[in-house]
């Protein structure tokens, strides 16, 4: 039976090219980076070869880049940082509703910590307004965080035009945007968009998992989350793993963004045209939407029962972002969906590996589970 | 031309099946080990499978092991973390002048945030005596940070013991040990030896860079550095990155500390005994060291010159700490080593993939040097 993988959003599988390099690098370009001979320096390369693409990818300077374990770790260092270096001139942090765990459990922690955190809510649509940024955005406020497209629903933030309001509010507030489902799916130019410092994954967009990549705008200040070695200017110290970054850096070689972005709206489209000829199921996603993604509901039947019917039949979905496994979806709540919609809610989400076969089996299945499983009511 | 690898204390290759292993889970059991479908599961099962085999080579329990993006993290989680968790019950911090950076660079932050530490200096041979921590350690002490085996010099401190003597003097105070050097080479029984916490990294034992481990003895509190989704009961959230993590397991597979111990010693009496036939030549690693590490010096030839000099040959030895790249060794430092000795200094580290053609190698490129070489007064 072939497999149907549909929960790109969660994870991705390494391109052939990125998992190539990694076990190229792990056999032979062994070195340590740090090291001062031929075999550290040859590890070293391949480094500041991988940071100048993923800078590249950015549109920015491969000095402004740093590597991380992962997006976890690049949105604690910058909350975390930020907060730190910040604390004297202001105690406020705004952010969304909807953000990720890495954002909202490490903001949580600075409240306890004594800061005050607005979480401004998004419309029904998963967008938060504008002008809730405009009334919360202040002189005291230090800290904006910001997803440049939700994991769950696709909704797309317009971190350019939140960017203008947070500096023509207060130009010393620290503008930081988590673009981990934007990146290789949209063109992010965070320098243009006076974003301050910008996480990206690896794992996300087909290189490994382990690794993820943190932009900091020049002259921006940021305590780090780590002490020790002499690595990455001291912001990020610690042996570089070579071999994921140089990996990462074959996956953001193959972004086609315009490409992908095309072929994908066909599949979404698709997608989309065969739903509505089944019954009782609801679009979460709104139109506007990143096309990747696509948030639905089944009438009657909770998500954890359906998903373990489609893998029977090899189509893996995610009932809820996949770092908060099984518990009721913060974002669809959020985002004002009823209860029982989102106790049936699925997340079904593309790579440029899907195509229209994987749609018919999840069609399929899906709709042999809406005539067989048991309804709640 | 043969490679001569002798920096195992920097890196180490990752071994066939360590890197296989990271290849398979990258393309194929590539799933979140997170999410909730079989895909998600399968790649769980990996990550519990890697863990128990961690925790068995450390003779702890599964539950009682953590993984992390490596020793730097595992490190600083500790460090940071009981300062925070202990910080009512005392101010002061215990640990040696030889650590690895990122204890020493994790404690002078805390020095600066408001903490006493205390740096003990070792004896010649690069162990601190144990009448050093008995001075030192007192009620008001809240952590002791120990490493096992020095990365420069191979100096091995007696963990049991210190351990004994800590619990003694302060039940309450935190025991930690960097055995990042000692892992695999020597048997670890953290539990046993009053140790709360323990680091290893896998890039030192053939497995791949960018992963480690981290024993939190079970009952022990420390604040987490990360903040996100449920993984690893949140004290280090993230995607896991099961690659890795798998690949790392597979490498400490492979471990047989008895029969590699008897192979490396014989390693390192060959390469003592063929130095001493060359003039000028310094042993600085003292006769009870780990014998994976011998540090020497060449006298009146700068430890750099002799080191590309010696890539030449392709034979790679280390100058210092890989991790503080080209600056003056703090560790033979504190062991009262002449600074023309430092400055000559060259780390030879084995691991169980070299042999006597390796050393042989080495001495006639390292002898070629000391008759070519120009020599500094």
């Amino acid at each position: 039976m072939a497999e149907h993988y549909l929960d790109n959003s969660a994870t991705t599988v390494t391109c052939k090219a990125a998992a190539e390099k990694a076990l190229h690098m792990m056999t032979v370009e062994y070195g340590n980076p740090s090291s001062l001979h031929k075999k550290g320096l040859s590890a070293e390369l391949e480094l500041e070869r991988a940071r100048e693409i993923v800078a590249s990818s950015l549109s920015v300077d491969a000095e402004e880049v740093y590597f991380t374990s992962g997006s976890t770790e690049s949105n604690n260092t910058v909350l975390f940082g930020v907060a730190n270096a910040k604390k004297r001139s202001g105690n406020k942090i705004v952010t969304t509703a909807i953000e990720h765990s890495s954002i909202i459990d490490a903001c949580n922690k600075l409240k306890s910590d004594g800061f005050e955190v607005v979480y401004l809510t998004p419309d029904k649509d998963g967008v938060v307004p504008f002008t809730a940024f405009e009334d919360a955005v202040d002189e005291k406020t230090i800290l904006v965080a910001v997803m440049a497209v939700n994991n769950e629903v696709g909704a797309i933030m317009n971190i350019e035009r939140i960017g203008k309001i947070v500096k023509r509010i207060n130009p010393n507030a620290h503008f930081h945007c988590d673009a981990v489902q934007a990146y290789g799916k949209m063109l992010l130019k965070p320098k243009k968009w006076n974003v301050d410092t910008l996480s990206v994954s690896s794992h996300k967009v087909h290189g490994p998992k382990g690794v993820g990549a943190l932009f900091v705008r020049k002259g921006v200040r940021i305590t780090p989350l780590l002490y020790g070695g002499q690595q990455q200017k001291k912001m990020r110290p610690g042996t570089e793993c070579a071999p994921l970054i140089a990996a990462f850096s074959e996956a953001v070689k193959e972004f086609d963004i315009t490409a992908n972005r095309e072929y994908i709206t066909e599949l979404n489209c698709y997608l989309k045209a065969e739903l509505t000829k089944l019954d009782g199921v609801t679009i979460n996603s709104s139109e506007s939407a990143l096309p990747y993604v696509m948030n639905i509901s089944v009438q009657g039947i909770k998500s954890e029962t359906m998903l373990h019917h489609l893998e029977q039949d090899e189509i893996y979905v995610s009932s809820s972002s996949a770092c908060s496994k099984g518990k009721k979806s913060y974002v669809l709540s959020a985002m004002g969906i009823d209860d029982k919609l989102i106790d049936s809610s699925l997340r079904i989400s593309f790579s440029k590996y899907n195509n229209k076969d994987d749609i018919d089996a999840f069609i399929n299945s899906l709709n042999k589970g809406i005539q067989t499983l048991a309804k709640v009511k």
